[in-house]
């Protein structure tokens, strides 16, 4: 095997070094100077013990300032601010999946967007008591996003696919009464409980940080996901290439970038079109070559194999090539310093949705009705920009690796059947990695998620961590930009069973997967919450005692403390490599990180290490000891 | 008449220096020493110009560190905390409105909760489509509260209550694009568009802004209103007292603090119960005493007379007495300092909702099956603790005025039809008020509403304004802790007349009404949304056009702001003596306070003018400017 598979962060560094260099050469500002002018940050901040909710103040707390003007205590501001964070997580994932159902909603025979798994679309329905038996598709989508479209406003009751956990967990959820319901309506709550004179209790501003978390796992994340999949096909197993030599120096770079696929698809689709593919002959490029950045990228990358040229903290580099004809987003993530970066070049940065307006950015806006007019005009746009390009200043890093994509639950249901005797077992089940998990094999596994953040060295903590549980015969699943770094780094490569421990390797090798299994895009989180919850299942067990845990090294956004929380309050530990702006209280960190706080309701809680290699091994031995206490 | 009727700001300022020292007597906190320990306050928070959405941060913005990590620049930032303000104002109030719609949804004869006001709910049942004839009251409240319920999650269309203004707001709001949809959708799509890497564009940030405000105000607000007035009766004009005097010495003390009447009506009810007075009177107590503090208290004294105690920085004075057996909350602006202070004395402070939890505090939990029951629980409790008072320790400060409250729309025209030869004139409309402003006897209106806040000297600005501009003949319509202030400061007596310019002094007698009326608590500030709406159709003008402006001169919380941008945007010029924390961005500052934005979408914008005196001015020449523009 030879070592060029893999390419080091070194290696990735030093690509942006030069890419860095191209910058400058045209005063191009970058993140790493930015960071450079905003450090050191501010401790309040930090620690979460400033308050800005009211115009008495801001108020900030000391030993000698204890209290806000309105009394409230440190420990009331840190959980206030946990759950305004929390919420806003909630809210923009959750909006994500509106807008996948209103897309559903949109869709017709012949459309813009038409149902692409009637099989999974029934199935839901069957799931939501929605009579399937001869209905049209496009009738029985219309109910179902009507349906989905409800769990965001319904006046009465909890979300519907909560369902889907083990009862045990259920269970769990209505004693701590923490069981969600409406999506929106929690959203909303949370930000009651935290205005001014109301909630100050930490208590309960943790118990709302979860309820407001599960809103999103188990409520709008996951109905993105499952209408994403009706809409656009359930992942399979697909090859791609990933690192910023997916961009093709002869070629009309389109990036695509972002979170909502249903901009991506179009693109894709038009970026396919024979008539665009000459009409960019015709303007003296080879093609049109589309990569992704961001969970954009995943989605593409996932259901059509499109080559995933970077992660988060990537996303300046692909304009930094100087190679980029256009950068079309979306939602979420997006760097307001693409505007002026793509001024330095010829870059279009094409914005698309009201939701995400931004100054130095084109405008074009886009709808499910206007959808495949739109993307054509964008695919156009990028192709009549070839030209503009100066070939002068085009540096194309030659890093890249090759990746196996697409591990949706149903596709690693699928593999796991492959090693299934039919004859003897029932299939579709996860019965395989349950058996091998419990004879040792596989000692478990790790869910790691998230973000870039240069408190972390970028992509380091996700990259080293993984190798780290590779070797200790833990398999990964992974999603958001941790599914980037490993694609990057050539971890999602089947040949990557080499760097892993003797079990892994040999799992990998009779399923055929490789170690580092990619199951999408952050809102795809909400397919873990269903693969740990079909395990249990399986295997007759609690969520809370299989040998899984959670990890986001890197993390930066909201939505990844949402996410933090759906996950505890699932049953599974979670392990945080950036503290949530919580170190300020010792009540609030004792209720997350504690053994009777959050443990006590959900029988999971966070861990924060800022030293990444001893996050896992804290990750490996909370493993061993889930183990331990089963007897395995 | 003497000059006791009237209790000016120097007066209450003793009395509460006199508190203080009581206070100083058992080691308790107040407002005033943590606001010196919190000053100066951070320039960043202040100028809006720090960003938290994230945890790459906190970026502050300094002529060095020009943008965010994430390239955002200082007016994404600012108006990204801008609009996470209003949503935190729209959801909060809203929140408020849908409790009150699950109140008017538990209705039933015989029950806790009965229909009032039936009439009213057949206006509403009647403008909302819903058939009233021939149908069981409780049915139809039971589907008015659903179809409520409905407004704040229903996937598609826009709020039914936008239809009660005039055509040409209509108008605007649609072309403006900010006509609000589901209530609760504003508030997450709000935090969607903030959250990192969306809109950092201020434009579309302010917009979102009205348009979240707007579902408040038409929204969330207004049904809680309406429903309010269906569920406990619409307020009529009653006389009541205020200021700290209210508190009795030989009785037992209840406060009801904070905004949801649900509780507080209760509490009022059991504490008529002839056999809780009996009680009292057993345990050495003369009788039973409620008073109110804060919305909760406009609530109960629009109702029922209810003594109003203070407003929003008078709420440690009554607990300060010595004499107050207990302080029940519901949710809002109550200080999480209740909770300590409390302890320095017999007080009991109770919180009662899961949406205000409180260290510190009694945690009776009040529903609406459970209503009558915990307030009777309640009542004893507080009789229970009198006898528990130091009675060395109890200091009541004289100050006490008569007010005249009860202003709804509704009384309003009731009011004016008084003053209609029903013989000529259609009765229940606003033109007789029409009719006095065209010819000049009164000049104009101003609503003023909002908080106190130690940045303004408490209630300093409220009076003052008021002082001044009854004197210039311009009428007041008033709400919330501006409401407070007005009647604390005895210009709710029908004889402030005296203090009025010859003009509306001409019209105080002979409508029979002070010159400062009394329309609520803060969601009521919707009453004055429509009181201006049907003055513009009665008068056949837009609403822009009618010389009359909003003032929120002592503003503290996310509500006002949310407020301030529905009045903004339902064409009223909004005045405040508190900066938003905006003042950051030159951008953001002149969209909302310049001539060619927020003014360009709904003809109206902000005025912030931290100098009292010259914000009064400012009114005045703005309504004189409009007066001009009508040629009257």
């Amino acid at each position: 095997m030879s070592q060029e598979r893999y390419i080091t962060v070194e290696q990735m560094e030093e690509a942006t070094a030069s890419l860095l260099e191209n910058g400058k050469k045209v005063g191009a500002d970058s993140w790493q100077q930015r960071v450079k002018n905003q450090t050191p940050h501010c401790g309040f901040g930090e620690a979460g013990t400033c308050c800005r909710i009211c115009s008495m103040g801001p108020c900030r707390i000391t030993p000698k300032a204890p209290r806000g003007i309105c009394g409230c205590d440190v420990h009331g501001i840190v959980a206030r601010n946990y759950l305004r964070f929390t919420a806003g997580g909630a809210a923009t994932h959750s909006d994500h999946g509106r807008e996948i159902c209103h897309t559903l909603y949109q869709t017709r025979e012949g459309g813009n967007y038409t149902v692409k798994d009637p099989e999974k679309l029934k199935r839901i329905a069957t799931e939501w008591g929605i009579e399937t038996e001869g209905r049209d598709i496009y009738d029985l989508a219309h109910e179902v996003a009507e349906t989905g479209l409800m769990e965001y406003g319904k006046p009465f009751g909890t979300q519907r696919f909560l369902k889907r956990a083990p009862e045990h967990t259920q269970e769990l959820w209505e004693k701590a009464e923490i069981a969600p319901r409406a999506i929106d309506r929690e959203v909303s709550q949370s930000l009651h409980m935290t205005h001014m004179g109301c909630s100050s209790l930490p208590e309960a501003l943790i118990r709302q940080s979860l309820r407001a978390g599960l809103s999103d796992g188990w409520g709008g994340s996951m109905m993105g996901t499952e209408f994403s999949d009706v809409l656009f096909g359930t992942p399979k197993p697909v090859d791609t290439s990933a690192n910023i030599g997916v961009m093709e120096k002869d070629m009309v770079n389109i990036i695509v970038h972002g979170h909502d696929p249903s901009l991506s698809e179009m693109i894709v689709f038009y970026a396919n079109d024979p008539e665009m593919i000459a009409y960019a002959k015709s303007m003296g490029a080879k093609g049109i070559n589309i990569a992704g950045v961001c969970c954009t990228s995943n989605e593409v990358a996932m259901r059509h194999g499109i080559p995933m040229a970077g992660n988060f903290l990537s996303q300046e580099n692909v304009v930094l090539t100087g190679a980029c004809e256009a950068i079309v987003v979306d939602v979420q993530c997006i760097f307001p310093a693409l505007g002026p970066l793509s001024k330095c070049f010829h870059t279009k940065f094409i914005t698309t949705s009201p939701i995400a307006r931004m100054p130095d950015s084109e405008f074009i806006r886009f709808s499910s009705e206007n959808a495949g007019e739109n993307a054509k005009a964008i695919v156009k746009m990028a192709i009549e920009n070839f030209k503009n390009r100066d070939q002068s200043m085009v540096n194309i890093p030659q890093l890249k690796t090759k990746a196996t994509v697409g591990y949706s639950v149903e596709a690693i249901k699928g593999c796991l059947d492959g090693v299934t005797n039919s004859h003897v077992d029932v299939t579709g089940t996860t019965k395989p990695l349950v058996d091998v998990v419990k004879s040792g094999v596989l000692r478990g596994a790790v869910a790691m998620v998230g973000c870039n953040n240069p408190k972390v060295r970028p992509d380091t903590a996700h990259i080293e961590l993984m190798k780290k549980l590779i070797k200790n015969d833990i398999i990964l699943i992974v999603s958001g930009c941790s599914a980037q770094a490993a694609a990057k780094a050539g971890l999602m490569d089947k040949e990557a069973k080499e760097l892993c421990g003797e079990g892994l390797k040999r799992v990998c090798e009779l399923v055929d997967i490789p170690p580092v299994l990619h199951m999408g895009s952050c809102v795809d989180i909400s397919r873990m919450m269903i693969l740990a919850s079909d395990i249990a299942k399986d295997w007759g067990v609690n969520i809370s005692q299989v040998p899984v845990v959670g990890c986001a090294p890197e993390w930066m956004s909201e939505k990844a403390v949402s996410i933090g929380n759906y996950v505890v309050a699932t049953g599974i530990d979670t392990f945080l490599g950036v503290d949530p702006y919580t170190k300020g209280s010792e009540e609030v960190t004792a209720l997350l990180q504690g053994e009777h706080g959050v443990k006590d309701w959900v029988e999971a809680n966070y861990t924060v290490e800022l030293d990444i290699d001893k996050l896992g091994d804290l990750m490996i031995e909370r493993i061993e000891q889930k183990r331990a206490a089963l007897g395995i």
